[in-house]
């Protein structure tokens, strides 16, 4: 939508060598806007700029990270008021919603080995002299949130990262987790993938620790030398199986307000049946030493100085954890600068203020990069501009526990929100480096104008290019590497989980995105004590000048969403991306069929059996059935539907920006839109996610699963919930190449 | 050569079913015999078979391995009479050859880090309890022969393996190793080849270490847990530069006999100017850990608990060596049995007797096998079987140092050689595990058909089987598992270095084997203290039986070489085997040509710049030369010939074998077609290989290079020598088609 000038030309050919100086050029028309608009704009947010302030987002961490602040403390609770009253300083009429959630807190963890030596794990991370938080009262203890209570004794099974692929590998060593106690790796995966399956291979229990090979000395040097995760750093966190639905356990689908029907916890179906403990690595190498049975895999194996070895054996543990499971309040803090034109169009802006201890990282340094959009906004607004749409800004509460704060707003408001929200934008944490970019693939366009406009603080070309860059070295391949070079525009990636944008995308179809800098703040501090100010202002982002440009393009985001003439959606770059992931999954099965063949071909060959060392157990892989031939075609004729529509949508809308017809009604259709691609009963075993484009992987967590429905099903071999997939994924394409006809006749 | 009949298919078929059970069948025609001859042919192996006992192989190994026997010991003299006796008693006639060979020896030995803090290394491996030799006398000390003697003090830099590629990468990190200490990883190259580039940056002294991630617990439990190494164990070994040349470094190209003219040492081109010693990863630890600048790269780091840094900085390092360069008695143990119908054709068969320690596994136990071969032939020789061609059974000395004692001998007698060695067969140790065999790609047919009748001892299929079933599980990609499951014969390994086949193959152009059983067998007793018989039979080859399977192989090879009526030398095979190494090259040069354009744009880009932490000192890779084209025609036209005579030949040669010519003419053609292929004047800058097939690569060390003067210059970018190279090898080519014609036309 936007309109090539020979002068925006002679601009964007100067950005390519003079970095972004040229960003702000009154030349330029951005999508969405008129020309006129667009000068004004360019203007609005060039002021924005000025606004935003690195000591003040600088001050705003060390403040709101000063003390320990989880859900259901009383600092947490300091922290929702501080943040409510920052708001209101700036102009923002603020309310604080309270829910009723459920959130447990242990009163006994207890782990030790008990054979062939003893050990007992001491659970605790040290304060250090240098970092002048660690020792402060009101931390939580490590803890893996919502892992069952429990006292369980048991063999001791080391299994990688817990993934499946790694079960499948016990098997072939011939070791069965049942009745035994298991011991993962994190990483790879959210963490709560590795217990559930633990459990559903009749493990007893589950321990976590993060071992030096992936998060610890292997990496760099460690805390406070370094940023890297010492000896006694744990990491918390939740294990909530997230991925059949977060929030409140005891409330699916509804907020936790007052007088809601609560689930008995015992029905509550994201919820483990036993105990989960993390730990340091210096407590899990006592355990790993103790192990038998044979050596680990070489891609298990970490950086401990030991010899991994996967067990059972003599190596016995007693884990014992128990919870006060009670219900806590939930502070989300709404603040709302109130849209002149369409006062019902809401521009979400979101972060969550709870921490596990300090947040120093996560997620105050999102949080104050939100603080400082909205103080710049609020001077603005002094100033006398107004927001064409009301703007939403929002501080959550209890999202490491669940996205609790978040999910309970959103189901609560559910009604509402599909009739007003045009986008949320979410972060969740920052630190120097490379900005991230996910969402909703009909506002790639927008980012991508965004992400060439905002100077990377460091070498004072646009993120975009910085960005670019660094996409180019890290490609493996000459031909990605190729790519990567030629590439012109930038990508969001697919969102999964793990954040707040969650319920507002993948459960009510709400245009999303997250954003955050990063990559080159790399540390070990992520939910320990010692995600202090100190780590941060050492390790992360020293000057704050990366939640400048956080502020700056999520700000920017927001004002030009706010402000848009017709909302910047293409949808042109949702046909392509849809596109690619049809392709993708055609290759996939036909991989998968060939491969399979092949496989059992080798297996029955018996090259399996005569390859292995015969003093070892090692089991050839079982014979898979072959992979049958599905019919994609209702999803290929739909997608030629897409094809034609998203075309005659962008022909229209060019046009129908310079009408002077009313452009409410094509604006609802274009935020709406992405609403159509829900389906009404959502993925196959877990109902709350409905988008047919991105969810969590069932049994990845945070890595997304693109067009889940059907992707999950090929990867665990249902071929008839594959093809009922295809059929649901059609459905909801056609309803959106619908959806947007009706639009292009609106505007054409 | 082998006529297919239907039994021979039945059989074949039923092999596949039923292991080598029926591969003695009497039905079966073996390459080089006629139907009569296979039928005499086979029941001296199978007779043979009988002959070999795993107990004695057992027994010989105890026996040879029970103390320290390096060149120039007394107990390496014993060692050599003690071999000659047996073959003496077996019904050889024997000689004991003598050479004076300059070898080192270490008089001091010192390492010390003097700052920040300070450490003695230790350069000891201590004796075990459970290892009855492990604290014998006569053990020489853990050093690298051929190290310069010097008294050096610098700042250490961590070099990860010291390969070139590493040393771009320091100059990418502004880190200049001159005036430096260098300590390299064990690993990925010959160890000559870390020295050698470290002084040719320019540092003062180099230390290698093993890594216990590469050679320690990290790979399983270590000695006498397990087999893997312990902390303490040292790695010794010879840092001649032996890819200029082997042998005895004062006399090269001519035989170390007495009155010789010997170089200078200092004018010896394959020696180092600078110091060098081996230590454990005990003693590397405190080294490693006192480095500081930037962080090793993620693929550098092992598997100490430290956070790797590449330094240089505050660690400074001492080092000092001294050895004593005198003159030393070099055995070698030349076994005769006198071929009846053409005894100045030499069937030769060796490995060496010389360890650097005990050495059980190298190379005991390949000279265990070698003896268990003599005593059955001179067995088969009692009852009355005589072979057609003389046998000479070697034991070499000094091969530990730089393949002294073959080398010497291979110089000495080169005129006798090139008339009348047929084949030479080594080996050089042994274990449990899958055939490994490498040679002249003209007996690949042979090795084929051996590999098809020798029984796996643990699985009972045959060694070819086996080790097709391992191709076929470690075949990384669906299209190279489709390739091993689908594989009908064996592939030999071209050969690079590394032990006493270099002068016969590489020098001279004799036809070449070597083999080994190996790969489950892994452990880090190489040249230290432990390589011991109670390690040989605890972790490498408990029952002996692999080398009841060496012996059968090779003995098999010899049997067959010294009977076969035309020898079975299939030249249509070196051809396949050369066209694959032009395609190959040709792709090279295409892929090196598309990356420099593409490398060159990137670097040219900025990305580079744009990508890299400003944090860190990271500058670009330099822009490099573009990629000329270059005339291959010269190469693929004799490529053609060969293609045409090479079929000429294997036709002619099939109508041959069942006349009542003399196969006499016809056969010493055969033999000497592989002297064809060397070039006069040898690999630019090491003219003692001449090989133009094979060669030790120049910055690899025991990594072959196949085509090396060409590829070798293609990898260095030096264009204008791959060009003559290109034709040096063009001619060899069409040299050895020229001499097929005419073997062709004798034959036909």
């Amino acid at each position: 939508m936007k309109t090539i000038t020979v002068q925006s030309v002679i601009a964007g050919m100067l950005l390519l060598t003079n970095g972004a100086a040229f960003a702000q050029s009154a030349f330029k028309t951005l999508p969405g806007f008129t020309d006129k608009t667009s000068a004004a704009q360019l203007q609005t947010e060039a002021q924005f700029d000025q606004l935003v302030n690195a000591d003040n987002i600088g001050k705003t961490i060390f403040d709101l990270a000063a003390r320990p602040h989880h859900i259901g403390s009383a600092n947490g609770k300091a922290v929702a008021d501080k943040v409510a009253a920052k708001f209101k300083s700036y102009g923002f009429d603020v309310k604080t919603e309270v829910f009723q959630v459920l959130f447990p807190t242990p009163r006994v963890r207890e782990l030790e080995l008990i054979s062939p030596t003893t050990y007992k794990a001491l659970l605790k991370e040290p304060a250090l002299k240098e970092d002048p938080t660690s020792g402060q009262d009101g931390q939580l203890p490590t803890y893996n949130a919502w892992g069952a209570d429990g006292d369980v004794t048991g063999e001791l099974v080391f299994v990688n990262y817990g993934l499946p692929a790694d079960y499948e590998q016990l098997e072939r060593l011939g070791i069965d987790v049942k009745g035994k106690i298991v011991i993962a790796k994190y990483g790879r995966s959210w963490r709560g993938i590795k217990p559930k399956i633990a459990q559903e291979h009749g493990a007893l229990g589950c321990i976590i620790y993060s071992d030096p090979k992936d998060d610890g000395y292997f990496r760099g040097d460690v805390y406070p030398k370094g940023a890297f995760k010492n000896e006694y750093g744990v990491q918390r966190g939740s294990v909530m199986d997230m991925v059949i639905y977060p929030g409140d356990p005891l409330t699916p689908f509804v907020g936790s307000t007052e007088g809601v029907t609560r689930l008995d916890r015992s029905k509550a179906t994201n919820l483990l049946k036993i105990p989960v403990l993390p730990i340091s690595y210096h407590d899990a190498k006592p355990l790993l030493e103790a192990l038998q049975g044979p050596v680990a895999p070489e891609d298990w194996r970490g950086a401990l100085p030991i010899t991994y070895h996967v067990g059972p054996g003599k190596a016995k543990v007693h884990l014992k954890v128990e919870n006060d499971w009670k219900q806590t309040p939930c502070y989300d803090v709404i603040a709302t600068l109130r849209g002149v034109e369409y006062p019902d169009e809401w521009v979400m802006r979101g972060n969550h203020h709870d921490a596990w201890v300090n947040g120093a990282a996560d997620p105050i340094s999102g949080l104050a990069a939100l603080l400082e959009e909205a103080k710049a906004i609020g001077e603005l607004a002094k100033k006398g501009w107004r927001p064409k749409r009301t703007l939403v800004y929002c501080a959550w509460d209890g999202e490491e526990p669940g996205l609790l704060g978040s999910t309970e707003w959103v189901e609560t408001h559910a009604a509402e929100l599909e009739e007003k929200a045009v986008v949320y934008i979410n972060s969740d944490g920052n630190g120097r480096g490379f900005l991230q970019a996910g969402g909703s693939h009909a506002l790639e366009p927008l980012m991508d104008d965004i992400a060439k406009t905002v100077t990377d603080p460091q070498t004072k070309v646009s993120v975009f290019e910085r960005r670019k860059a660094a996409e180019i070295i890290r490609a493996a391949t000459t031909a990605s590497r190729r790519e990567a070079l030629s590439k012109r525009s930038l990508s969001l990636s697919a969102l999964g989980s793990g954040s707040d944008y969650s319920s507002f995308l993948q459960h009510l179809g709400i245009p999303s995105l997250n954003l955050e800098f990063g990559g080159e703040d790399e540390g070990g501090e992520y939910h320990s004590i010692y995600d202090s100010y100190y780590d941060y202002a050492h390790f992360k982002d020293s000057g704050f000048a990366y939640g400048v440009a956080l502020a700056q393009t999520a700000g920017r985001a927001a004002l030009r969403m706010a402000n848009a003439e017709i909302l910047p959606f293409n949808f042109r770059n949702v046909y392509n991306t849809i596109n690619g992931y049809v392709a993708d999954l055609l290759t996939q099965v036909d991989q998968m069929r060939e491969n399979t063949v092949l496989e059992n071909q080798i297996i029955r060959s018996r090259a399996y059996k005569l390859a292995a060392d015969p003093q070892l157990v090692n089991f050839p892989p079982k014979i898979k059935a072959e992979v049958p031939y599905m019919d994609f075609s209702p999803l290929q004729n739909a997608m030629q539907d897409l094809d034609k529509v998203t075309r005659l949508a962008g022909d229209s809308l060019s046009k129908f920006l310079n009408t002077a017809n009313d452009h409410g009604p094509i604006n609802k259709l274009l935020y709406q839109a992405e609403q159509q691609l829900l389906s009404v009963k959502g993925l196959p075993g877990r109902p709350w996610y409905k988008h047919t484009l991105y969810a969590p992987g069932f049994y990845t967590g945070y890595g997304v699963k693109t067009m889940p429905g059907v992707r999950e099903a090929i990867e665990q071999r249902k071929w008839e919930q594959a093809q009922q997939q295809i059929n649901v994924a059609a459905d909801a394409i056609r309803q959106l190449a619908d959806h947007l006809y009706l639009l292009a006749k609106l505007a054409g």
